[in-house]
């Protein structure tokens, strides 16, 4: 197993708060490689304005972009996603916690049948 | 187990997109619910800066503060982060298969031995 290389955790998770670029990564993990033009289709947005969320993506080290000519390919490179999944997992003990003194909780004010 | 209430994901990500806002839940996470003043000690930014900060993280719904008189506590809310944990979850295959491609591929190039 190879460990991902330093990510920047903060252009990390800010490549993905924005629904545009989650829906660009979702379609290149279903899809595979695809070219720009391609990828930008079902996007109600311009070519530039995808092009822009690509170089976020791209920054954050989430997607390689391929030229060839006038062609460019984007390909998803999720590797730095697991530094995410790991420092957010540090965390998964408190929201289990919380979420059983709520369970508890709501258990408790239910009314009681028999 | 109870199912965490709908999360906005851009905000989520969003709020965790800044080093300082991250330090903040961990020092909550550490310590417990802190006074404003209290969790903005170690932090070399002013308490409108950390205020700004927080308010952030309220919005995504990682953070409640609770006001008695002057004195403002925080709390953090760590639920909303399955959100996140469940959306990048989804990828994980994509970095394992792409890690033991590089892991082959670095293998394959190192010199053999005997």
């Amino acid at each position: 197993m190879v460990k991902y290389q330093s990510v920047d955790l903060d252009l990390l998770f800010y490549a993905l708060s924005d629904a545009t670029r989650r829906a660009v990564l979702e379609r290149l993990a279903e899809e595979g490689d695809l070219m720009v033009t391609v990828l930008a289709e079902p996007f109600d947005i311009s070519l530039p304005a995808v092009s822009k969320h690509l170089r976020v993506l791209e920054r954050a080290g989430l997607l390689t972009q391929d030229k060839d000519g006038r062609i460019r390919r984007c390909r998803l490179v999720a590797e730095p996603l697991q530094a995410a999944a790991d420092w957010i997992d540090r965390y998964s003990h408190y929201w289990e916690t919380q979420f059983d003194s709520l369970a508890e909780f709501l258990d408790g004010i239910q009314p009681k049948e028999n």
